[in-house]
């Protein structure tokens, strides 16, 4: 697979194992797609943060939320430099030899600052974050009242300075072990939705939308 | 749930929904051991950066690996500050009101610095990885040679300033939230582990611990 864009920036630039990196818009929007969450780094005075949070994506933009007294939100509102990481295991590959054993795995990593959703739009896409979670839900959860959304930091970062990187593929063995007598394949793994469970007090219909979710299971693109 | 042991520093303590936050090292160990990659973050010339890669567990070190020429091992040999991410996503809490959608997950955070293993070292740390991703594989497999061992870097993370955060139960409404109309539960998400898939020219005996890994399904803790 050859890159179908160019990286967008120097360090973006996918460096160890170059033919795994790509730039392409609709790559990246597909990793980023299939996540339910995201790790971001900052740095503040307790040293490099690695945090793990809630991400969906709005257009050209993934975004994050949290509690307006968050530390993260907080420091991360004000456009401290940030990075921010999405990858899914595909599967563990078993070469013939230990040093080419490797990870099939689809992941984005995206440079930049993150800036705070205006007030007027924080409704709409807390919105899209139910779409993402659960399509249809947001017409019957009780919706955020003018409180939890005061409370509520909603903040997003570009998919601009974006690159993906993709191992989707049977081991690479070097040519003078490929006899060697051991079995060689991809243990493959996926993150399987399974049945929904409702809470004790809550009626036996389940609705179209919470059927569907487990019904259908995305793999990779 | 009470944590059993105290932070063991001010920044490793869990400060948003402290009820999560957990000290122990059986529960961190867990969590890690559940693991086959993590996120680190880190500073470089490019900024804060945050990269998935392999991770293991050897006692109390968190271990990575990767080649001598990665800019991610440079930087992190010479004991930069660090932050390392581990996180299961075990499911989407479906609350009554938007704003108490939630996600139950296993999460560990750990801040520090990496050292490098020692190279008399290096071949047993890389033994325990295969024995993680595949046990029984290491007496198969084509041992590394002196070169291979030679050309990777393997650095370790004390388990030191570590928290576990861990969500693993139903949706909490507000009292006032509850007769709301709407279907409220778990939308259960799990990392499974499917059928091995052989390279086209092996044989058809798969080995007992292939066959078993497939068998395994390990869940939360």
């Amino acid at each position: 697979m050859k890159p179908s864009a160019p990286p967008p920036s120097e360090r973006s630039r996918v460096r160890r194992a170059e033919d795994r990196g790509h730039y392409d818009r609709e790559t990246i929007h597909a990793i980023v797609d299939a996540a339910y969450l995201c790790h971001v780094s900052f740095v503040d005075q307790r040293g490099p943060l690695c945090l793990p949070t809630a991400a969906w994506r709005v257009d050209d933009h993934v975004l994050i939320h949290g509690s307006n007294g968050s530390q993260m939100m907080k420091s991360l509102a004000q456009g401290t430099p940030a990075c921010l990481a999405i990858t899914h295991l595909d599967g563990l590959v078993m070469a013939r030899s230990a040093f080419s054993h490797s990870m099939n795995f689809r992941s984005v990593v995206v440079h930049g600052a993150f800036e705070p959703v205006p007030d007027a739009d924080k409704e709409e896409m807390m919105h899209r974050l139910m779409d993402h979670l659960a399509p249809g839900r947001r017409l019957e959860a009780r919706a955020p009242d003018r409180n939890e959304l005061a409370a509520t930091t909603v903040l997003r970062l570009p998919l601009f300075e974006a690159a993906a990187k993709i191992r989707a593929w049977g081991p690479k063995d070097k040519e003078e072990d490929l006899s060697w007598p051991v079995w060689a394949g991809v243990l493959p793994l996926a993150q399987v939705r399974q049945t929904p469970r409702a809470e004790a007090c809550i009626p036996a219909d389940i609705p179209t939308y919470v059927q569907a979710w487990a019904e259908q299971q995305p793999g990779p693109a």
